[in-house]
């Protein structure tokens, strides 16, 4: 028997079983194209000729497959998990990590749902990250051997689904917020001016934007959206310009039109006075109607 | 003959007529409905009757109007602007204070163009801030009474256009980011994740975009977006997750669907394996193309 399992030695998979083999732990990998295992096998590894002999070989196994569905297909339906736990670290949608979670437990299997927030080279290291969801009885258990995978990991929440959660909703801002910085600087340029003139801009709006952060989660427990500063209105009205601008300059606002139409929306709906997190509550309502049409 | 006349008494216009009067300046000010006027003539400053014989009270008239064409319309097309200043503090497109230039030119006058962020109560304060653009020697003339106006104001150039691109440009990032938090807000709870769980995710993010914003400002400058880190594909494939995720709970990813229809879009260029600055470059080409279609 080895202490753990690791499935998929892409270039994520490898460091995470080269980092747990070099923290002490015994280790039996498996990947579908074998020569990935080679230099895992030097390193006092050892290979596992299928994914199911690599679940068999361990309590716990780590999967940095593409996905779940590549984890559930090279198992096979007739798997027996009776005391095994998988921890499945292949990014997904929250319903990903449900539905793995069904498809375990109906084989006995416990499972944990992971999110990399990391660069393969930091694993292990002081700056790398996984979060992790599932039961937090699981989680004690082998905190140990997971946490040594990066000094910013730690368990996120008891609900199978809260890592992807977090992660996607994190990255709907981040990702969208640097779209939206590459948008203005392609609007900006078309004007003549600079990147870098623009960044002068910008940067002192990170503070803002962290306040009104903040301030969007005090609003949304209140309830309360009232204001006597900047609202939904206003920020209609300056995507407006926006818009129109790009028309003269025959840009493509893709990120900037998609905030006027949310703001658009928020107006339209008598949304105009209140302070732009009245947004949340304005998603809500298109979200219920949907659901409900 | 007054030091300078203000045009508009809303809200902004009497801060910026009221703080001129207590800094010592004489003000003239002339607004649509006269009964706005009366507290400033109580504190000292002088009514003009028409906009046209406010403008030719003063070297210098500072409009807050509601936008550029409120001013020409309330000083017709016969007046004569020779010798004189307009600033104009209207919120506008590039292509508004262009025009507005033309049309103080050829009536002999000359212009600044400003934006204005603060509120009305930070006007001449340390956080008030007004940025000024034009001529520099117009600048220079009246930087003293301008700067008054607040403490973070400044000329931000001399292209007429400069104030009113940067503004708008700041305000693409800025409003589009709070827009994504708060979608990312709407998405997390439907998944069972309060809004302080998830800020506490988002917050060590903001450091992150400020290393991105300053990185794709390095990589437009030098035309290099390759990267062995996160790609475009890797965004793209994000926001795609993401997108599947609010089809299960029937939200409307509004920018985070604009910022997965960007990064496809990226991919479908062939930019799949380039940094996400590399958005930049194809939405150059995009803009190219519609202005040759």
């Amino acid at each position: 028997m080895s202490d753990v399992s690791v499935l998929g030695l892409g270039l994520m998979g490898s460091s995470i079983a080269h980092t747990l083999i070099d923290k002490g732990y015994s280790v039996t990998v498996w990947n579908r194209t074998t020569e990935k295992a080679a230099p895992l096998t030097a390193a006092g590894g050892k290979a596992a000729f299928t994914a199911v002999e690599a679940v068999e070989s361990s309590p716990i196994t780590i999967s940095v497959l593409v996905d779940s569905s590549a984890l559930v297909e090279c198992l096979g339906d007739d798997i027996d998990l009776t005391g095994r736990t998988i921890v499945n670290l292949a990014t997904g949608t929250p319903a990903d990590a449900r539905e793995l979670e069904q498809w375990v437990t109906k084989r006995n299997g416990l499972m944990l749902s992971g999110t990399i927030s990391a660069y393969p080279k930091d694993i292990g290291t002081p700056v790398g990250g996984v979060n992790y969801a599932g039961p937090i009885e699981l989680w004690n258990r082998n905190a140990e051997m997971l946490l040594a995978l990066g000094g910013l990991s730690g368990h996120v929440g008891e609900v199978i689904t809260d890592a992807s959660t977090l992660d996607l909703s994190m990255l709907i801002f981040y990702m969208s917020s640097i779209a939206a910085f590459q948008e203005a600087v392609v609007f900006a340029e078309a004007f003549g001016v600079s990147p870098d003139r623009l960044v002068e801009f910008v940067r002192p709006g990170l503070p803002v934007l962290e306040r009104e952060v903040d301030e969007t989660v005090r609003r949304v427990e209140s309830g309360d959206y009232t204001t006597d500063e900047a609202t939904i209105g206003t920020f209609h009205h300056c995507m407006d310009l926006v818009w129109k601008a790009s028309a003269t300059i025959a840009a493509r606002p893709i990120i900037s039109s998609a905030a006027r139409e949310l703001f658009a929306l928020g107006v339209s709906e008598g949304r105009a006075n209140e302070i732009p997190s009245g947004a949340v509550p304005l998603l809500r309502q298109i979200r219920d109607r949907s659901q409900h049409s």
